[in-house]
């Protein structure tokens, strides 16, 4: 529901603008436009696990991570505390004049597309596979980002990609998704559905792909049909980084820039991040859309500044200092998210580990900071690493990277001998998986070929296994890997998703079980990218828990726990689980509906012994 | 004084050896003689300050931070514990069989090469400009890694470059420096002198370059007249890497492979790092050296071996244990030799500071892990950073990179703004000024073109300035920096060499007055390279304390006190030194000849209002 005084006061700020000034409103790098007291502002802003590319700021764990916590209700808090420090950074950044890049109070997160397939670099930065955790995590998401003031909003979120957008990284630029009707209101959307009717997220980012022919940045059925029509979508749509360059230069739909900006505007895509729109003059030059075309899109741009308080000076979020950036309390909460985001997928009895027991860590993540921060991330002024963690329980610890250099593989096996544990910090990077072109691994665009380890992982695990050491394998990952030699080898072996700047406290705390392992895993582990389909075919047949048939090595929702917990379902939606051993534990019931999909779930924590019901509601 | 019964079974040893076998051992990788039950083994290892290249290590501060502290004796013990990580280590993979590069007892360290010209890239690998500081420096390492046991020594330590080598990097291989008699008796040859008289360093490893037309890895005036007939050395001489293969392929002093190795081997050089005396056998044949000439450099070479006790059971150092690698003991020498490394330029009271203020680290060098390893340098488990450092004293702390990113310049301003001091760590880092081919700053392979801060830097000093916030400025380099700017624009300046794993500790301690700064400047500060004689011109005339004639930044051996302390020199080489001050601290006395050299020193620990004599003595 718009506020009508806003949206009184855009129509009167656009009807005050010339063509050539509606036009500047529209590029993501607005200029000023001194006569009308509309200062210059840059739309560009990040926040997927925290405010990025600004400098200091929390950084939490990225999403994949958040999701296999299945805390929605965390999630929302720390939303709330990531829209603090962006205010406060606005705030200062006001002080100095300052309105570049990552300055700004609109943010092109959360990415609720559906990680559908593994090999997506850009994968972690989803919610998972499934739609409804999607949904949930990301209606939270944009509830604390957007603060609940009845008048202004704190920040902008944005939903992207839209639509039907997770790779392959090589072609996004030119590829066309084929998906039927059914997937797009079953999978494709749902989530956008569900976040749109539960937290009106002020924008959505079009993609860059085409959607059944037509290029998503400039599609009526995505843009008009669907989203504003069918969807009740009511803010303004960006374009993703050139995307609307991509449909003249790559798609090749039109043959002319002017052409591909009009095409764009007319199907609802407000603010072009990119330069295409710079054409818009020419556009309608040429008559291939209307000044009111322009000025629709501009209303929808400047009520949205205008919610965000920026034309008024009673707006209570401008009073937030700099204080909280990297608070203590915005630390705590990213520590508490990484411990309910690691996954404990085995465990012969090792874990938790004894403070006696002198640690050998080893592995190449144990010394790679990247894997604390993932991508779209901030700078937190101190990284609690694993090994810090594990400081905190022993002072017997030695570190051996093992894979490369000169012979680290025989430093880490004597690293191994010298003590009775060993705990290997393995998987992979955001180098080795994310986004093209952001010098990520070329050979694939950022996505991955393969769900193996990297063979020196392979072989510096069999050295560590000749040992007969004990070992705890930690596997740390924005996604699904092949876990088979691990299991194989290993006395324990756990999921870390990329944790945030506490990740070491906080896998610490669950290795020495001052915290009890409650992550589930929001995608499947699949054994090998031979039991995939291709990875371009956007059918949802063989893949997620609902389609695929063959053997998977970890399911979607898979986690163990240190306690001995009993789910009894006693109705479709109704179950009682018990507590059975003699100390609490934080446990998640996940509830699926009669077609196997899940429906609802429901995070709680059960004191030793306890006993409970649970109702559970299915979402139409 | 060598060990008649090795010499006696070294001899044994390679009588018993074919020619090819010779040859096979003068190789750095040298392979197993079964039928003589001579192992494999790997010359090349490295401990500039802490074992390198070989994982898990105590890593000390890099060797001009050393330099600053002027104190041998800590040295001593620093490079004592070098000896038992590198012992450790070496005892580990002999258990798994292993004889690779960096897992042997052949360090080649130290680098007593004079720092003579800011420029050089290496330069902080050395003891500085001086050559008595660095015959002192040199010394103490020799005797602490080689140990005091009267039959086996703990490792070899290896005097290098032998000599006149300092720049320029993208020259070292063809390059020719001409220097006077005079100027290599009392300048580039004297530290090895001094240090061959008084440690009896195993071995030396010749330079890559000509000295005054003889390529010095073939030289007969170098290795035979000088270095063993004139100094007395009576060790093995290995080459730098690659150097006889420079000698025909670069400085083309002969034309083919065969004849640089007999050129080298006749000179005196016994160890080859490389490949080239893969082509002694063709040598042979060709009559260009006699079978007696490998006979005399394998003696040597198994003389090293047997010293080392590799072909006993009976070597003390055979138990050293896998426990004493980065044992807490050595954390802790390493953390002493930093805070004895910092060196205090300018203070106009804000020093130490008070723990109520809010501190903002702004700077590059805050968020560079390298600046705390330097180049040749171990992995230690963790690096206590300068903001774990300053966070032990204050939680008020914010942090700002300020130079590299989108607009990271203005979050820096918000940082100081938020805060009620500036501690700028700011200066160069290890890929700024490095070894050629280390893929280094490029354009002059690894030297410096300059002595100005990066130009981003000293925009942020300026901003930083803007806000009218004290600044105290932290210049963490390994040569000299043009300090003008932070002179104008801060409190207090300090500087810090490259300071090791222990670094961030050591400059909190200083920073909060828990440590009175010690430390006294090994290099002189220039103002500008426009002041000094060409890179390559190697006279030392207008260079080093001792014959420049400009005005300088901040001279050879300057550093300030918290305390208020007082020379007076009754005699030329004595010396009263009080402390006026209500509390202890640490203090050292430069005792000069006539003629303005450095030739003694003394560092001790004044307490409150102590008043001391101290007597010097000139080394010959």
């Amino acid at each position: 529901m718009k506020d009508p005084t806003f949206v009184e006061r855009s129509k009167e700020m656009v009807a005050a603008m010339t063509r050539e000034e509606k036009i500047s409103q529209m590029l993501y790098s607005a200029p000023a436009i001194e006569r009308l007291g509309i200062p210059a502002y840059n739309w560009w802003n990040e926040a997927l696990h925290g405010v990025a590319r600004s400098g200091q700021a929390t950084v939490f764990p990225q999403a994949i991570a958040m999701a296999a916590s299945f805390d929605d209700a965390l999630l929302q808090k720390i939303a709330d505390a990531i829209a603090d420090e962006a205010r406060a950074k606005y705030n200062e950044y006001k002080k100095q004049g300052k309105t570049d890049i990552y300055q700004g109070l609109t943010f092109w997160s959360p990415n609720i597309n559906l990680f559908r397939d593994p090999r997506w670099g850009r994968g972690h930065e989803t919610y998972g596979e499934d739609r409804y955790l999607t949904a949930r995590m990301g209606t939270a998401f944009v509830k604390g980002l957007q603060g609940d003031h009845p008048r202004y909003r704190k920040c902008d979120a944005t939903l992207k990609h839209f639509a039907v957008h997770s790779g392959p990284e090589s072609l996004r630029h030119s590829f066309d998704a084929k998906v039927s009707d059914h997937a797009l209101d079953e999978y494709y959307l749902w989530a956008f559905r569900y976040c749109i009717e539960h937290a009106q997220p002020a924008a959505v980012m079009s993609a860059y792909n085409r959607v059944n022919g037509e290029p998503a940045s400039a599609s009526p059925t995505l843009l008009q049909k669907i989203l504003r029509e069918k969807l009740g979508f009511d803010g303004y749509v960006v374009s993703d980084c050139g995307a609307i360059t991509d449909i003249y230069l790559h798609h090749k739909f039109v043959a002319t820039k002017p052409e591909a900006a009009a095409l764009a505007v007319k199907a609802g895509c407000d603010l072009n991040c990119g330069g295409a729109y710079a054409a818009l003059g020419e556009a309608c030059e040429r008559g291939l859309l209307s000044e009111d075309d322009l000025t629709k899109a501009v209303e929808r741009l400047m009520y949205a500044r205008l919610s965000l308080g920026m034309f008024d000076d009673d707006c209570p979020y401008d009073a937030i200092s700099y204080d909280c950036v990297e608070s203590p309390e915005h630390r705590a909460l990213s520590r508490q998210m990484a411990e309910e985001s690691i996954v404990l997928l085995e465990n012969d009895g090792i874990l938790p580990l004894s403070r006696e027991m002198r640690v050998a860590i080893v592995g190449p993540n144990g010394f790679d900071d990247s894997v604390y921060l993932a991508n779209y991330n901030g700078t937190p002024s101190e990284i609690v690493r694993f090994f810090d963690g594990i400081r905190a329980y022993t002072k017997a610890v030695r570190m051996a990277h093992g894979c490369d250099g000169y012979h680290p593989l025989y430093e880490a096996v004597a690293a191994a001998n010298a003590s009775d544990v060993v705990v290997m910090l393995m998987g992979l990077n955001p180098s080795m998986e994310g986004e093209e072109g952001d010098a990520y691994n070329t050979d694939a665009s950022g996505d991955r070929l393969t769900l193996d380890l990297p063979k020196e992982q392979t072989r510096l695990l069999e050295a560590i296994a000749a040992t007969k050491k004990p070992i705890v394998f930690v596997n740390i990952s924005g996604s699904a890997v092949n876990l088979g030699a691990a299991k194989a080898h290993a006395s324990a072996v756990l999921q870390c998703f990329y944790p945030g700047a506490e990740g070491g406290l906080a896998l610490a705390r669950i290795l020495y079980g001052d915290v009890c392992p409650s992550g589930r895993l929001p995608v499947t582990f699949y054994r090998s990218v031979e039991d995939l389909p291709p990875f371009d075919d956007y059918s949802m047949e063989n893949r997620t828990y609902r389609h695929f048939h063959k053997e998977v090595q970890y399911p979607f929702g898979y986690g163990k726990s240190y306690a001995d917990i009993a789910e009894t379902w006693i109705a479709p939606l109704v179950c009682e689980v018990e507590n059975r051993s003699h100390f609490a534990a934080p446990y998640t019931v996940l509830c699926y509906d009669e077609e196997g999909a899940l429906c609802d779930f429901c995070r709680l924590t059960l004191s030793a012994g306890e006993k409970k019901r649970i109702s559970f509601v299915k979402y139409r």
